[in-house]
């Protein structure tokens, strides 16, 4: 892969700290060491024109929380654009499009992407009608903040990038990728307090092993998801 | 709160050094500061009698991957079982129970909760029949690990810790609570690019801009996410 198809990650948050660790290791390393992706993140603060620094401000209308200004994440969004085209301008929010991994694999495809990270009680809403294109959630739940799910977002599209994770088998043999569940694994040792593993996994045969791996992962589907099988 | 009702977390993980930076920062920070909660991370290695620290294998049956050995994992377990009494043991998997509000409120009333970060392939089927009392999915797409929603998990549990957010108000208006949309927020400046905050927002009527904020919850839920309005 030439550096021109390099995709690059934009993050821009009031709490680029949180960000560090998750982002640095692991997977997401790896694939930034390998030249695949370029992972930028930016302290919101540092396109605060204010003498504090502040990018927040209370709400009108008096509610409780604070919520992020329009003006910094404008000039922050527009000092991106000026250097080059994105994709999607992210925002992470609960009532957003909730993400599920066909989303992960059209975003994987991406060249650029900005991703702001919502934080106290949320942004002013003219960034989400005006400078936003896409709104993602990660699930029904509340965060503190848009970092966790920024991560989320960036780890599940990332390691989707050809060559980032050691053994591309791996990525398509995952759940969801063909609408099942991953069947059971199991390694060593192969009894353990009394607890076997599944002789047929230590008998060698391969067309019964893959044919059991099938059965396991559409009854374990059924079982427990079984609206994954409805489209 | 005195110390005796203090929650704790123990997260189990092979890559602990992904979430020093997240369960460091924020609210997650302060909680612990304050005294409301132990988060307590734990190197899965730590637990390995191998030589090397290792703590997987190839899968029986051959796959690509590798495989959490059920070894080090019950050897934690069982060391942290035996300190004290644990509400749920938690493995967090992409088949998992979706994590929604009323599980992080329920969750959120626990005395002491086990988090077992999956990685890799995955971690020995014999710890999620055995080990495990309860499997988590933060949604419905594959992460590199257990990390990132170990992260999520407790994040989403901790916030809600009387205490642990400075403003109560703030986490009881929060999309979801009351199964709607949070209403659209907005600060300063009152027009920005010629893009203007409602007016009602500025009109000083408090039961006006009261019934406004519900309108407004009631009709981004109908548009964005009817299915919350289901139950």
């Amino acid at each position: 892969m030439n550096n021109e198809d390099k995709m690059r990650i934009d993050i821009i948050t009031v709490m680029p700290e949180m960000l560090t660790s998750p982002l640095n290791t692991s997977i997401l390393k790896r694939a930034q060491d390998k030249g695949l992706v370029d992972i930028v993140i930016h302290d919101l603060r540092d396109y605060s024109q204010n003498k504090h620094r502040r990018v927040d401000d209370y709400p009108f209308g008096g509610e409780a929380g604070m919520v992020i200004q329009i003006e910094p994440v404008d000039r922050a969004i527009s000092h991106l654009k000026a250097q080059r085209e994105y994709d999607e301008v992210i925002f992470t929010s609960p009532d957003g499009e909730v993400l599920n991994q066909p989303m992960a694999n059209t975003l994987s495809l991406a060249k650029n992407l900005i991703i702001l990270c919502g934080h106290y009680k949320g942004v002013d809403y003219r960034i989400r009608e005006h400078l936003i294109t896409k709104e993602i959630s990660i699930g029904d739940y509340v965060l503190t903040g848009g970092e966790l799910p920024a991560a989320v977002i960036t780890d599940a599209i990332v390691r989707l990038i050809p060559g980032a994770i050691g053994d591309e088998q791996s990525a398509l043999s995952d759940s969801f990728q063909d609408n099942l569940l991953a069947p059971p694994v199991y390694t060593r040792p192969a009894e353990y307090k009394g607890w076997k593993v599944p002789e047929i996994l230590l008998s060698g045969h391969e067309a019964k092993i893959s044919e059991w791996k099938h059965e396991m992962a559409v009854k374990r589907t059924i079982e427990l998801r079984p609206d994954l099988l409805k489209d």
